[in-house]
């Protein structure tokens, strides 16, 4: 061990000459060894829409091999079961509520909406870009569409993408959206919606042509990757869909075997591959992290049109699995241990484990909800997250601790609308076991439903909610 | 071209010279390019069971590498939605109303059922030994316990296994099902279903200890592969489990996140692993197809103990996708093209497909319903199958045209009891586009329905139902 010991610093030593100094070997060795990261986020994407998820028309070549090659996580969860809290989620580590961006009044944010995300939130992109890393965001923003809201207020160096969901801005709502569920590709129906399309703050196209939406979010993504240099970078590519209503391009057209729905899975997935490539192209495949995942589960009502949550029960918007447990891959074959993950995750978990594998130092002034999982990424360790809490809007309806979850409050099952159910003696299911939330287990469970409560309890006494952010509109 | 075709036969004509003849040349040859074939035969395992058809809780990592390595059929069919036909048809490549295999007074064979297989039926088995195979079928027979039904007298050189359901031989039938749900491992299980195990046609263990059944035949297998010669192999593993009752070794109990259930999928799928290993070992890998699937789907009514469909509908003994679609995989890396395959399959093709790689020429005296999907399998070519005949017993219930599916009469949804209806216009659903039959498009389609119509009348008029070989007891 000695020899050793010292025979790494003589070896660095002579390195340091050879090259010209300490800064440079070290920022060269930070570059090389800093990860990069992609977050590819799908919009109502069910937990059953991938072959590689059980999906047995739709296919996804690209997703079964990045599962194939790295960690599929069959546990993994959204922070909320629809749009604008999830993806708050996903970006700061930390539960809606402590943000204001989850509320009574208004599940997302709207064209009229008057607030966003808080400049007082520090998101993914501001704890990477304090650490050197060049960042983008392309896609779907929904966390606020004002300037002082947009991504490039909030740590991303640039911006392309449609600011809200893409059904927003309706031009004529007496139409309603079942004009648009049996046509596969209609120019009237993107003028339908009114959606802009922005680079950084400004927008370029309005009507944003969602016909081939999806095509240029994924070539903006290649593009971005084939400019970078040596600094790291994190790329955030946010689809638009598959949320109603759908577009595919004409390449995609026709080419799924489950109809406009499939045809755009399959053009996200494409692009999925066409990021690979860009990656593999450049030789950073070894150095990236991709991650590939969904805001909130199908939105069933719409139904044909609307996506799968498998053997989940229920899906968007409700806190049933299937709203809330998402398809999740993280690939990258220099960097991810192989395998399959039943064990807990969540979006939240993003924020802690990127911030951890870039070294960059999280705040204390607030708690972040977070997890590192980059043990369970880069070794296989379990998981150390144990729980998840089911929001809808700023109540807390259930509560996963283990295998087990518990449901308070109830409301929505083929929807997310339905009648509001508050369960006296909770609803408990093991949700490892039976994760299509069929048998309730409260009887035989007294001590389980004693946890969760003093998990409640302990959870909610340090919960201060933030000021709600969605309900106000102009 | 001219050079090549001189230079050739040449070389071969030396090689001749070098090994001592034609025969010889031509037998080894002809042993090299013929393949081994292994069917791997679940029982009651439902499409949502394995890891790469989507469960979140059970891992599969040898059948999730089988599926990625080789074709991952997702729209593949078993004979029959219950045991005795859905083999029959397996084995030998024609609808159980065909042999006498399927019956409106008794849907499986018992214990004290006085018949099986018909000696005038020809197996797979009996197609490969013609020319040349060795032979083998281990596991659960289920097609006539009497020494005359055996394998060994349908074409199989050996046979070790329970040769019919593990359920059935119980001691007290007052203690019924029930006790056995929450029981994973007791030795007074194994006792109570008195089922026996034997050897060719003799009985050598009773009650089987059901234990380490699963295991037993993975053992088996691999020791039948390990003392193969020159001569090409056919070998039949039909675990008894997933029915119930479940029973896994000790290296099993509690190793899944599914409870007993994901335990023995984790044993069956751990026998998979070591059989690919023992052909890799044989240096055979390359020469061998395995095919994985299961006679029926998943048996509802016994909760956790039964197995999931998916996002298909129903399950075991109903007409329902869930009934009779099964997880389905074709491996050998030095024959199979990879790729998922979402083209209708069907176990009926096994029979074909087999006898046709094999080159053992299939006899015209009576009608085959396989086809043979050789090209599809080496190829990529798309299916010759564009139809299912659903029978339930001897009734035809529905009927899959292309893509469309045609449901006459139903009955059954959760479990395969319940009401039976006859639908004045039949249900119709796209089940490539709808596989979990969600949405009747029979209004939309009256095209369709004729087309299925006149397909049914061009089948019937040429079928000849054969004596009910189930119903009569002793």
């Amino acid at each position: 061990m000695k020899n050793h010991l010292f025979f790494i610093p003589a070896f660095i030593f002579s390195v340091l000459i050879n090259i010209g100094g300490v800064a440079s070997l070290y920022s060269q060795a930070k570059d090389s060894e800093t990860p990069n990261f992609i977050i590819i986020f799908a919009d109502d994407l069910g937990y059953g829409d991938l072959g590689v998820f059980g999906n047995p028309s739709i296919k996804t070549p690209h997703l079964d091999t990045m599962a194939y090659e790295g960690q599929k996580w069959t546990s993994f969860y959204a922070a909320a079961s629809v749009c604008t809290p999830s993806r708050a989620g996903l970006l700061t580590g930390r539960l809606p509520v402590r943000s204001g961006m989850a509320s009574s009044k208004s599940r997302v944010l709207f064209p009229n909406s008057k607030n966003g995300l808080p400049a007082s939130e520090i998101t993914i992109a501001e704890q990477l870009k304090k650490v050197g890393y060049t960042t983008a965001a392309i896609g779907k923003w929904h966390l606020g569409h004002k300037p002082e809201f947009l991504p490039t207020n909030h740590g991303f160096d640039s911006y392309f993408g449609i600011p809200y969901s893409n059904d927003m801005d309706m031009i004529d709502t007496n139409i309603g959206y079942s004009e648009y569920w049996e046509q596969p590709f209609d120019s009237i129906k993107t003028a339908h919606f009114n959606v802009p399309l922005l680079r950084d703050t400004k927008i370029i196209e309005r009507p944003a042509n969602q016909n081939n939406i999806t095509k240029r979010y994924s070539d903006e993504a290649v593009a971005f990757i084939e400019k970078q240099g040596v600094s790291p970078f994190f790329l955030y590519v946010a689809h638009n869909l598959p949320h109603i209503p759908l577009f595919a391009s004409k390449d995609f057209l026709g080419k799924s075997k489950r109809g406009l729905y499939g045809d755009v899975i399959e053009e996200i997935d494409d692009g999925v591959g066409k990021i690979i490539k860009a990656l593999k192209a450049k030789g950073l495949d070894r150095n990236t992290i991709v991650v590939f995942t969904s805001d909130n589960g199908p939105w069933l009502p719409f139904k044909n049109n609307g996506g799968s949550s498998g053997l989940l029960r229920a899906g968007k918007g409700t806190t049933w699995e299937g709203g809330m447990r998402e398809p999740t891959i993280f690939w990258g074959p220099g960097l991810i241990k192989r395998g399959v993950v039943s064990d807990i995750g969540s979006t939240l978990d993003v924020f802690t484990t990127f911030s951890a594998m870039a070294e960059s130092p999280i705040t204390q002034d607030r708690i972040i909800d977070g997890l590192d999982l980059s043990l369970s990424l880069m070794e296989g360790a379990p998981s150390p997250r144990k729980s998840i809490l089911y929001y809808r809007g700023s109540e807390l309806f259930a509560v996963r601790l283990g295998d087990f979850k518990a449901h308070f409050i109830t409301q929505g099952a083929y929807g997310q609308f339905g009648e509001r159910k508050e369960h006296e003696t909770p609803l408990l299911y093991n949700v490892a076991f039976d994760a299509g939330e069929h048998f309730d287990v409260a009887m035989k469970n007294p001590r389980v439903l004693k946890d969760i409560n003093d998990f409640i309890s302990n959870h909610t006494s340090s919960l201060i909610m933030a000021k709600d952010q969605l309900a106000e509109r102009e």
